[in-house]
């Protein structure tokens, strides 16, 4: 990737000297922004732009080129392509749309394109894009013309839609940071998030890696790059529902994503993940800050209803706000003749009108051990006070870095006034307390998960099945009938896998088969016929049987289903005890884009209520199936409510092990469901379970 | 009211010319903002400002004053204020702090200058607080220093602290919308915002009303003036949480609001409500577009991406983007000549460069039926194509105002630029697409409450109970001994009210009381005991007592609580049919700022799961009983759920009917509660009830 941002030669293809090309906007981007290396045009016509000659043929250059970005119509973009290969050019960046994002003609061009890379060796970006931007040597490919007024930083963005990536540039710059690389990849048919990302996080330059992305293609390869990452990821991916698929892949060629998976995804791999770029952006100001321990906050302002507000955020956001001590209030009281304030936390400056007075009680507050961070609450009219707030605000920005405690700043004052400080301030401000405690929660709560990713990153995931289980031959038998395996046989493989089931026979004829006898209690019986998917909608299922009125119960279910498609016979089963028990759902299915992903949830009564499932990516770590176990909307009935003993936790997280382990190895399963898996203070039993095959 | 903005004359009081003076920067506000009324000084010392002299004493004015503002050391307030009575000035506003706020001895100061307002039928405003302004005629009391440069225009301010109006004033002045009416009310100890409030509905200046509350003493007059007021109320209530309470109480002596209740009731009375400044002033920006009235939005944007994250946002909030018929795609095809473009919606205007065209497009889109709203998302560089861009802005808000459907224009640029645009029109500019779409879905539930009030406003509450039920006897018997009704008296009082309850009788002694053998099936048994509240933790309710096990359980019953304080014997009581019924909880209080407050909420094994319950403000309507039930959560399973049939919820409702009317009626009681209510498809009995008199 490096030779795509540092090339010390690049051919535009595509250049005329036409006031509509766009061509010729790459050509003045690269001047603009004061590229250090060598610059050639290609066009259908001869002519001098940007006092360099405009060639009609690459064959025509004669000194090696090292990138070559091609805006041409799309029909001539394979050619160009060919004649790159024949040149030499490993890398090329393709910006000309109307490739897959328009359709089967389309995405033959892009698949001609393909084989010629493939073919010599190169790399390319795009198609649909308007590529790369390296700050350090002022390459700049984007068609759209721009000014060369960006600060340079440590942020690396990588997007799929090249607007939304000016935004994001442009919102950063805004507010004083910096960027590094910038990367537009479009229907990235070649390069990938991916080799950006796992570029990116090698690059020197680069701390903090900002992500826009339309659809996800190698979600494993993407977790596997951001656990390995030491620096932050920040993710705005959107595309999320059904309305925006159709725009999404009119506009980059995008898939869609399962949202629930991609959530989970990211939060298990640590990239910090969001919906709205408000909130993105506050989060990335954040990390410019130094991070914030813990959720003891004190909240300094010179309005008292600043602070009411302030506080009432702190409330919804779970933060601390602890008194200070009676040494520390005598001190500042003493020292800074600030005895006409309201000593308290919130501490309400409105009767000091001294601004150094100000600044020394920040310090004061910041050499607190017992505080985490300090929220600043400035509000003045700059038409009236804006040069000492100024002084002010730098002060205190300055002791943020001095004691290496995050001060929040947030302002109140004229808009004009606001644009201006955040083009003077590379400490981030605010606009509002609600969003910087929001920020700050935010980054508590991304810090933490990164932790956890660093403990375990050595943490040994469990042993795999043992092949003598018999599994493969189960589901080598139902593959060879291309089918998936029937209820008898799912229920085996779960058996197999070291999940406990209810004592079971099978019954192929209307007689009571062997064992049935042994059978203990009330029964259940169930339809066995791999052709019917939902055998409880159709009467397939019996529960609570008494004994004597079992040969009953299975006639009625042959006489009704021997005649379908599949019909094996009936499953006779013990019941489960249910007293004190809770009916989960326990389950995986194989995503295409992130591999397993086991799911956990409740069933029977609660799962109107309680619809919510929580999901993980596969394979996990034992703490991260107890951490699973504990996020489950209505776990607490699970840890024992109204009288009923807690359940054991440890079966059920076997359980949740086992499948990841059967997804793990055995790839042909498509998904695999327990449903019921009932447990109770006793265990947890898988009850029916169902399993499918592609 | 009028008076207090409409002055013809005013005293500022406690001015000198003092470098750290403040009365002076009063003074010097009404001279920035040009009063046009006469103003005259007090100090303590003789002196000359703005050229004119300071009086030390009000009875040295000869004129009549209509308004005097006070700021002096708290201590002088009540000799000041006793002057002013005594020079016949009906109005003061006092700006000076020290008062509740600060408390025992402020707020006994607080009680002299009320009880002489009372005797000389005085008004004021405050004390801590700056005070009002009127952009009509340049009264500005604050003493903050200010320059007059904020907007004329219709929204009034009401806020409790003067730092949060300023920084209203601020960010709406910042987006181009001005005030009619400014007020910073502080401890608000005479005049409140219920007078301010009713006063601007009446203002013809004022088209929208703002709030900044910290407390609510008089919430039932406060709802009142809302379902009244057909102007948007709009809240910001803060100091919500335990943090809270002690910044607020210092600041403006503010109370502690349940804040559930504050929701209910401003929902209720049609008043938005929010939590944070940004969402509240996108709400405002939006009420200054036409009305939306419906859920069909149309997406139009230069830019691919920002068209993903926009229709991202209307499918989180529940918009739909109707395809456009062929007919319209082919006029703008043809009479725009934009066959490059991406039909559909969103409408990708990605490869139009020619900005009239978006015009027309928008214009085009603007009259089809069925599009209630455009969401117009534009993006620049301003460096490049700014005078271009506010021309198309300009226009496209033109086209909102012709067709009076409203436009969100969603602008991304640089910082500046934006700063800019928001000070340049006067139609609201958004930041970002999901905050606009958040603000239209507000701003639709908003008026859907309006119309709901609207359609009822006239709607009869159902007739209060009858005197001959003889609940007044069973209250004022427990009220001549000094306690709440016991179980059977509640259970009393809940059957004369029309509840239904299970057939019981009362075993005073160890013998099976008369009647008892009418009572049919299993019984339950409980504690009449008024001094033990919570019976069932006590072993003082024991369930599904066999015919033959009821004396040995009634004798047990005695043994253990006949000793106990208010001990009045046993319930005796059939037991409720369970099977396909749900336990709920239904209840009121009542609240010292907004009067009785029903509750509804899940009991038994939910109460767990689903702790939200549902509120509503006595009295209530039919239909408002009904949204009642149906806004609780878990709603979906009384409707009929995994077989169970839908409960009768006319039963339900009566109930909920009943216990307002109680409520309502008998002013002693100060909380009621059944629990619990056992409802099913043949009605909703009550099972349990406590009563609470005060």
């Amino acid at each position: 990737m490096e030779k795509f941002f540092y090339p010390n030669s690049i051919v535009v293809i595509g250049v005329s000297s036409r006031f509509t090309n766009l061509g010729k906007e790459i050509a003045r981007n690269l001047y603009e922004f004061n590229y250090t290396g060598e610059t050639h045009y290609v066009g259908s016509h001869e002519g001098i732009i940007f006092g360099r000659r405009i060639h009609t043929n690459i064959e025509q250059i004669r000194t090696p080129i090292d990138l070559a970005v091609i805006l041409t119509p799309a029909r001539t973009v394979p050619d160009y392509f060919q004649q790159c290969a024949q040149k030499g050019i490993p890398r090329v960046i393709i910006e000309t749309g109307g490739f897959g994002e328009l359709g089967a003609e389309g995405r033959e061009l892009g698949n001609k394109i393909l084989s010629v890379a493939k073919a010599a060796g190169m790399r390319f970006v795009g198609p649909n894009c308007i590529g790369l931007m390296n700050s350090a040597n002022g390459m700049a490919t984007p068609f759209a013309t721009m000014k060369n007024v960006f600060k340079k930083g440590d942020v690396g963005i990588i997007a799929q839609s090249g607007g939304v990536a000016l935004s994001l540039l442009n919102m950063l710059d805004g507010e004083q940071i910096g960027f590094s690389k910038f990367a537009a990849i479009g229907n990235k048919l070649n390069v990938d998030e991916n080799d950006l990302i796992e570029y990116l996080t090698e690059d020197a330059e680069t701390k903090i890696i900002c992500l826009y992305l339309e659809s996800i293609q190698a979600g494993r390869r993407l977790m596997d790059i951001a656990l390995k990452s030491d620096k932050p990821i920040v993710a705005h991916k959107a595309n999320i529902g059904v309305l925006s698929q159709n725009i999404a892949q009119s506009h980059t060629d995008a898939l869609v994503n399962d949202d629930q998976v991609v959530e989970t995804a990211f939060k298990q791999a640590g990239i910090a993940r969001f919906r709205d770029m408000q909130n993105y952006l506050d989060f990335v100001k954040i990390l410019g800050t130094p991070r914030v321990q813990g959720r003891n906050l004190a909240i300094i302002s010179r309005s008292g209803g600043h602070a009411v507000i302030a506080t009432d955020a702190a409330y919804i956001y779970n933060f601390d706000l602890p008194a200070f001590s009676e040494s520390f209030l005598n001190e500042i009281r003493k020292s800074l003749r600030a005895d006409v304030i309201k000593l308290n936390n919130p501490l309400d400056l409105g009767d000091l009108f001294d601004f150094e007075v100000y600044v020394r009680i920040v310090e004061h507050t910041l050499k607190q051990p017992n505080i985490d961070a300090v929220l600043f609450l400035h509000t003045y009219f700059a038409s009236v006070e804006g040069e000492t707030s100024r002084t002010l605000l730098k002060n205190v920005a300055e002791l943020s870095h001095k004691y290496q405690k995050a001060v929040l700043m947030c302002v109140s004052t004229e808009q004009f006034e606001l644009s201006q400080l955040h083009k003077q301030f590379d400490y981030p401000i605010y606009l509002s307390p609600e969003r910087a405690i929001a920020a700050l929660d935010t980054s508590i709560k991304y810090y933490e998960r990164r932790d956890i990713i660093q403990a375990e990153r050595n943490c040994p995931f469990s042993a795999t099945l043992k092949e003598e289980s018999g599994i493969s031959d189960i589901l080598d038998a139902a593959k060879a009938e291309n089918r998936s395996p029937h209820l008898a046989e799912a229920m085996e493989i779960v058996r197999a896998a070291g999940i406990e089931t209810p004592s079971s026979v099978v019954s192929r004829k209307k007689i009571l088969p062997a064992g049935v006898g042994e059978l203990k209690g009330p029964l259940a019986i169930k339809l066995i016929a791999s052709g019917i998917s939902h055998k409880s909608d159709v009467g397939g299922v019996v529960l609570n049987i008494p004994g004597d009125r079992l040969q009953v119960a299975i006639d009625a279910m042959h006489n009704n289903f021997s005649s379908k498609s599949g019909f094996e016979g009936v499953f006779i089963q013990e019941m489960a005890p249910t007293e004190n028990a809770f009916e989960l759902i326990v389950g995986a299915k194989r995503d295409a884009q992130f591999g397993p992903v086991l799911m956990l949830g409740f069933g029977g009564i609660f799962v109107e209520l309680l619809k919510k499932t929580v999901l993980r990516i596969a394979p996990v770590s034992h703490n991260e199936i107890e951490r699973m176990v504990s996020e489950l909307p209505g776990a607490e009935l699970l840890a024992g409510a109204r009288g009923v003993p807690p359940i054991d936790k440890t079966s059920l997280m076997i359980v949740i092990d086992k499948i990841s382990q059967l997804m793990l190895k055995y790839e042909s399963i498509s998904s695999l469901d327990i449903n019921p898996l009932i447990v109770s203070e006793s265990g947890a039993v898988a009850v029916d379970a169902r399993i499918f095959v592609n």
